[in-house]
């Protein structure tokens, strides 16, 4: 099994790269110098049909959507029809976080039913089948762990969630760290606990290369998890964020002597003024591997409007080089999304991630250029076909197919019959009214 | 009649610069010193019982949200229930933008049942009468729009948008600007027309004295309008709008001469990366006056979603120095906003304007802390007190009064009950759990 990171080293253009290519409207070679490189990541198991999706340094930021069920009254149709939703409102990829119920079974399901390329967190399948069978979530052994692994990129999971950088040397730092929430990723208490109770090494770390041998063979990419994230702005940057930003960035390159393709996780709860420097630093640790984020989310008040927060945060994030973000729905903080909160989530992160690429990625701003034509010329119509939720656009617009909407009526601006429209445009009586087309 | 900046620059503290100290938990000398150098406006006409609001250099960041009539079916009774949302949504003041029905009654009604600052545009009232009266929106004469003027500030108008930088001087630059939108603001459009129909300078700028004397005799605050703002991220960064800019710096300097408080207002549409250097110039150029902007929007295509559009531009620029934020609603640019999308517009603004405090003014993370705390020992009525919207929080949450929510359950990283705890908390056995109070 050839990696597209071992193939495109060998100069390879695999048909991965070139729908990549395509897609971002990018020369195929420049695709394949990016994974080669291992600034770009391919997502697409290489044992699962799939149009595959790329991530990472000169292509448009993507999107990802989490959907799971609760391990509480687990209801799988329900986050089958959140996968969806977000698919329709335009996510790239799909997180499949759920604790309870059949994991398999809901996994297999979302793959079926929705063409995304899918990402899975395997510890948690260890966790959850540990606290069935014995009744303590981190009975599971090491090698318990990487069959979960092994049997994950076996269906067909696209990438995957390890927290390797948890370990045991973090622990006398815990204390010492005062955090105010402490740990706040669910992987990364689960593997501390797991190493308290087992008084043993965390088994991604210690067993990284067997991880590596099972990602290189189904060609999954990692996505090297931050269980250190802060959980608050008071615990941002910190040791024990840093102590693991450290390891990972060890790891990644370890992954790509290994020919594996790697991705990094970043925060959390990130103050506006650290922001760009946490992307930055993490892209400079971990050798411009593509970076993943989780908001980042300026303030810690926001519950109920954390997708709003996490736009904020987001947009300056990948402004600053992150090139993946993951949703953040309204529910953070409260409970599990309705399938309306998962679409309020997508958009905001579609618009983050869109108001960056603007300022990063040349000729992202065509749709906002095509936009501002059709509102000079005042064609509800066309702006129908250029706004980012057209069928909302075309259900809440209060105007008529062409003229002012209602909020100005004739004192809008934009209409044609202002007196100083002549000045603007310039045109004469024959010429057609508002401008080119 | 003495101005808060007349009395300011003579050494004295009044009664509205104590309150607003007490407020923003500030020295009271360090308003008056604000005031006195034009970097603090003090928003309260001389003649309305009124808590005053401050806005400006060193304060927290002050949201605005707008209401007001079409000018097709006008509804007042809707406006002025809006404005009552946005006041118990947490809006700072509110603006009036009304075109239809009885414009005078309607600001009385707003200001009778709702007691925060309010603005006006009077421009509107003058194209509206002479609409009404003339058939002709630009009708009006200089004198009548000043007489508009006075009487607003003589009913207890508390600020003012008037366009003033909008010269004849800039009508050459019109058709050379090749803008996609042209111009968008309601006001700029009508002092245009009015200039090009009486072949006259803007009576504003014309005029400005007796302006500044209206303003002066009711200590109303001048807030100097961008009529050239950016309609479209293209547009932005133009001639057009820099030339207004200079203008209206000129007029802030001859408005603190004649004993007048000021402001400046900003765009409008503009790229995520010229948000900082915008605010930077425009607060530079004017000589530190407090800064309104309404957005900055950093991407055209998000019609629906605008408020989040608008909150990562407003995060942004208030972190530049912008001081004071326009509420955007998920309306604009399709119609006249519901009561539901007022609020949505004020908490999106509120967020923005609280993540741009955190990391610019000390002392504003104590509620994230507050809230970070809370969480840490899985307090949802505690969480409740932090979050920025109680209500929504409290009928949210699907969580019991302690321990976790449904999101994670048993795998919940927050549970005192997980085995890494102690080594986060360090506790004893007869210690509290969950770490200080």
């Amino acid at each position: 099994m050839r990696t597209q990171i071992a193939l495109a080293r060998k100069g390879q253009i695999t048909p991965e790269m070139e729908k990549i290519a395509q897609k971002e409207g990018l020369p195929p070679e420049r695709i394949r110098k990016g994974v080669a490189a291992g600034q770009i990541v391919i997502l697409k198991n290489a044992h699962r049909e799939l149009c595959p999706v790329g991530v990472g340094t000169g292509l448009r930021t993507k999107v990802n959507a989490n959907v799971g069920t609760s391990p509480l009254n687990p209801d799988p149709e329900r986050e089958i029809r959140k996968a969806q939703v977000a698919k329709e409102a335009g996510a790239d990829t799909i997180m499949d976080l759920s604790l309870g119920g059949d994991l398999p079974a809901i996994r297999k399901e979302i793959m079926r039913q929705v063409p995304l390329p899918l990402g899975a967190v395997p510890v948690y399948e260890a966790a959850m089948t540990a606290l069935r069978k014995e009744g303590n979530m981190v009975a599971y052994t090491a090698e318990e762990l990487l069959a979960v692994i092994e049997h994950q990129a076996q269906e067909g999971v696209d990438f995957m969630t390890v927290h390797c950088g948890v370990t045991r040397e973090a622990l006398p730092f815990l204390r010492q760290a005062k955090r105010l929430t402490g740990v706040v990723s669910r992987g990364g208490a689960l593997h501390l606990d797991w190493m308290i109770q087992h008084g043993k090494e965390n088994p991604l770390y210690e067993k990284f290369d067997e991880v590596l041998e099972i990602a290189r063979a189904y060609d999954v990419v990692l996505s090297l998890g931050d269980g250190f994230r802060p959980g608050c702005l008071s615990d941002a940057s910190d040791a024990l964020q840093f102590l693991e930003l450290v390891t990972v960035g060890r790891l990644v390159k370890r992954a790509w002597e290994a020919g594996v393709q790697v991705m990094v996780e970043g925060p959390g709860h990130v103050p506006l003024d650290q922001i760009e420097g946490q992307v930055r630093l993490a892209k400079a640790v971990c050798g411009g591997a593509p970076f993943y984020v989780l908001g980042p989310l300026p303030t810690d008040i926001a519950a109920g409007y954390d997708h709003i927060a996490a736009a904020v945060g987001g947009a300056l994030a990948a402004w600053a080089g992150a090139d993946f973000l993951c949703c953040v729905t309204p529910a953070e903080h409260l409970g599990l999304p309705t399938e309306e909160e998962v679409k309020a989530g997508v958009m905001a992160a579609r618009i983050a991630a869109h108001i960056a690429d603007i300022v990063k990625l040349p000729g992202s701003r065509q749709r906002d250029d095509g936009m501002a034509r059709a509102r000079g010329r005042l064609s509800w119509e066309e702006m129908v076909r250029f706004a980012i939720d057209p069928e909302l656009f075309r259900q809440r617009k209060e105007a008529p197919a062409e003229g002012p909407c209602v909020l100005c009526g004739t004192l809008c601006p934009m209409s044609t019959r202002r007196l100083y429209q002549e000045l603007l445009t310039g045109r004469e009586e024959n010429e057609p009214k508002g401008g080119e087309p």
